[in-house]
């Protein structure tokens, strides 16, 4: 078999069964080899951002990575925000690049470039394979290498000589190894903190925000006097009636410092120490209060179950301690449609096991409130700030819990940077229901302007912020993609279109005009 | 001032009064400035592949750098791919990429990235400024360095805090130098080539591919029996009637090695030696025959008219003496639509001075002969071989030239990479006729599929080159964007179509169902 066939086999038997891609000329054997491979699931993308995108979203929902196929540099530099957001998150991957055949790199013809330079950024693992025989042992070691707690990017350069050469057959993917448990001085500082009496905050993220990890923390809470607080975005967290509710940090600098400001001690599970997004003059970086001492109780790659249920034990946090979220569902708003009327719909119609892409921005940075008591869900926020990845992520999840709804919250100006989505979303018919917050500008921006101190802006560079003059049609862009849509005013809309939405079993858009 | 104001007069100052742009928080000062400095144009993309894309255009176009204005370390990476093109194609640009405050990089927010990292694979040089005190000069610097001949890539990067601390004004640029000449000993050798009477080709790019040079070129031609080729693709294409004509060297590797065969010497004149896009098993990277002499009469870098001047001097070859293109119109065809046919109602219809932004691929590749004889155009390729550069870079070419006729030539495959350019040239109302060649595949990989050696392509190999399922509707797709459009399938429709986009004004866009 060629070295491509070697790859795919060794991918499949290593357990990364899908395949999110966009190829070329030197990815055709690759390509060849999916007919030659029983179980690789393969999703052509009209552009790698959403290859990149949807991969961590697979990997958010699975624990386990997904695949990427690209194109030489260029094609690995389009995945590149997109791999950004995903380092940052953490989440597995093992993104499979072409390269000229080792021979031919010299005659720097046009895709030439400098993968491995494209590639180190936006990756904790690179490697250009040598030759046929060493792809396998490099797939199966990239595999490894993706599963490293908490996560990790894992990029292959493959030349195209290496996949069509003769193999030696596919090679054994080794474990990696578990996530090492704290040690007892982390319990022992965290308990006697907590045994204080000072005001204390725990700080989480990782997998302390699924449920198990939430009721670990609410006992401890409920036994300590202690809050609980996750970062201000993360990559998965699990929501809603039965589980143990926390809120986020804030965005906006002075929000932060206001909801942080009660705590002399933060103890930090998973979570970095709060900071700001953006530095802004006359604001702090750090968002803590000035005094409050940072505790790390476990590292994001450290086993933060194990952690916590030490530290239950230690401060005599007992089982059934915690407080669960009561259900509930606000009431049915009628009329206008705000952030505040969007999160009432949103409560009541929310289902169970739905998974939120949440790119909203602007709009929804008040949707937790009022979404707070429905059916148990999942909720993803962007971890790299860099915007496009919400309908992406939406599309990974969607083929790694096809039993499951997915709800995309989605800004305007955000959503036009990975729009074709939708396409791939109507090829393989994933149960994506999308709203699409057309606000018509970068909100956000028009309030950073005068966070950075550039006040009195004029007409040039409000227009630099306003996405009107023409108005995007999303129906219009959405349909031309396959996709059936909708356009909503009110919330009577808005509730009938969601509703039509989450019944339909493959995507759908709903333009949310604000 | 502050730094970003310091930073815009020395732009503006220095000609760089173009900006192609997405900012985000951390540029803020430098939009605000847009209102304090006169004589800065920005446009606004929605995705940064654009921005690039359209700067790419605007100096192919102008011969001077426009700017990009990117944030942070994703915008830039959604700016690689057609900086990687620009890149290849030596076109002049200033990127101004937004970064966290200095201060702020050690907390490892989440837009943190290495953007060094990023921007050194597509740039030729690179900084990032200490302070608002050194702001200016380092502008001042990235656009002298853009102006290096041939052109080349700078990338500035802004600490958020250079831009809002006091500066001390503005800088002056320094002028590049200008080309060197090449040595006599180059164009000694060349003559002695061309009188040896051994079949003997010139190829050419860059700046010989303007009709000045291509007249040049000609007389060298005429007077020794010298062919003339251009390269595979190239920055800017002058032809038409009255021009001196020549065909490129083929995309296909067997087309390629058929039409180089005759030459025993290949004269490069800013070109680089012939080779294969890409490698293929059993089939060369380099495209000359078997003992075929390359020789250099001049660099890219070099002043290409200035040496074949001397050199139509060395060989006695006489003004007048080259053989122009004759006018003429093929008879309009009528019926099913292929690439020979809407080769016809480009060579009947194309307006005098019209520019073409040629990302075709396979349906473009035998545009050429039917469209020799209209009146005097401008042609422009993709160099870089990264798809998704066509619509900017008829964008930017608009921008550039508002008195002239743009058409984009663009496959489906291809124009979704960076369909929101449309947007662009709805807000702007840019002159550019856009036909999107609908043939519902990436239809090159069908046929590279065989020619890398894949053969017998089962079902999921074939799938991930098919573009149907569901059918991409693009009138939908550029409505939806603000950019009118329409549907054809024969002949006599695409005549209808472009006549109308032509007598348009603004954006138009013309799906070409194949």
């Amino acid at each position: 078999m060629n070295g491509a066939e070697s790859l795919v086999r060794t991918m499949v038997n290593g357990g990364v069964d899908v395949c999110f891609t966009n190829p070329g000329t030197s990815e055709m054997h690759f390509v060849a080899a999916l007919d030659k491979v029983d179980g690789m699931n393969c999703f052509l993308c009209l552009f790698e951002g959403v290859a990149s995108g949807a991969a961590d979203g697979y990997a958010r929902m699975t624990g386990t990575p997904a695949s990427t196929l690209l194109h030489l540099g260029p094609g690995l530099g389009n995945a590149v925000a997109n791999l950004h957001n995903a380092k940052k998150a953490n989440s597995p991957m093992v993104n499979i690049v072409g390269e000229h055949a080792t021979y031919h790199v010299e005659y720097d013809a046009p895709l030439t470039a400098d993968i491995e330079g494209i590639a180190r950024p936006v990756s904790h693992w690179v490697k250009t394979s040598p030759s046929a025989k060493t792809v396998a042992a490099d797939g199966a070691a990239a595999i490894t290498a993706a599963m490293m707690p908490p996560g990790q990017i894992s990029t292959l350069i493959l030349p195209a000589n290496t996949t069509w050469d003769e193999s030696d057959g596919p090679a054994e993917t080794e474990a990696a190894p578990g996530r090492a448990k704290v040690d007892e001085h982390a319990i022992e500082n965290a308990a006697s903190v907590l045994r204080s009496g000072e005001p204390t905050l725990l700080m989480l993220t990782g997998q302390s925000l699924y449920q198990h990890g939430l009721d670990l923390a609410g006992r401890v809470a409920a036994t300590t006097g202690a809050k609980l607080m996750a970062q201000g975005s993360n990559q998965r967290l699990q929501r809603g009636a039965g589980i143990v509710p926390l809120n986020r940090v804030p965005y906006p600098v002075d929000q932060a410092l206001d909801v942080l400001s009660p705590y002399q001690n933060i103890i930090l599970i998973g979570a970095k120490p709060p900071i700001a997004f953006f530095a802004y003059p006359n604001k702090p970086s750090e968002l803590q209060r000035e005094g409050c001492k940072i505790h790390r109780l476990a590292e994001l790659e450290e086993d933060q179950i194990d952690a916590l249920e030490r530290l239950a034990d230690a401060v005599g946090a007992k089982a059934g301690s915690a407080e669960p979220q009561a259900a509930f569902k606000p009431d049915m708003p009628s009329g206008a449609l705000d952030p505040e009327t969007i999160a009432a719909v949103l409560g009541n119609l929310l289902p169970e096991g739905a998974i939120i892409s949440d790119e909203s921005v602007t709009t929804g940075r008040g949707f937790y409130p009022l979404t707070a008591g429905a059916p148990p869900h999942d909720w993803m926020n962007n971890m790299g700030g860099s915007i496009g990845l919400g309908m992406p992520l939406a599309t990974g999840a969607a083929v790694a819990c096809p039993d499951r709804k997915v709800i995309c919250l989605e800004g305007d100006g955000s959503g036009m940077y990975t729009l074709q989505s939708l396409w791939t979303q109507a090829r393989y018919n994933l149960d994506v229901t999308t709203l699409v917050f057309a606000n018509r500008a970068y909100r956000i921006l028009q309030g950073e302007l005068t966070n950075v101190g550039a006040e009195n802006p004029g007409r040039k560079a409000l227009d630099m912020l306003d996405l009107s003059r023409p108005d995007l049609d999303w129906v219009k862009m959405a349909n031309g993609m396959g996709v059936e849509a909708s356009k909503v005013t009110d919330c009577e809309g808005l509730q009938r279109a969601l509703a039509a939405g989450l019944a339909s079993t493959g995507p759908y858009l709903i333009e949310v005009v604000l």
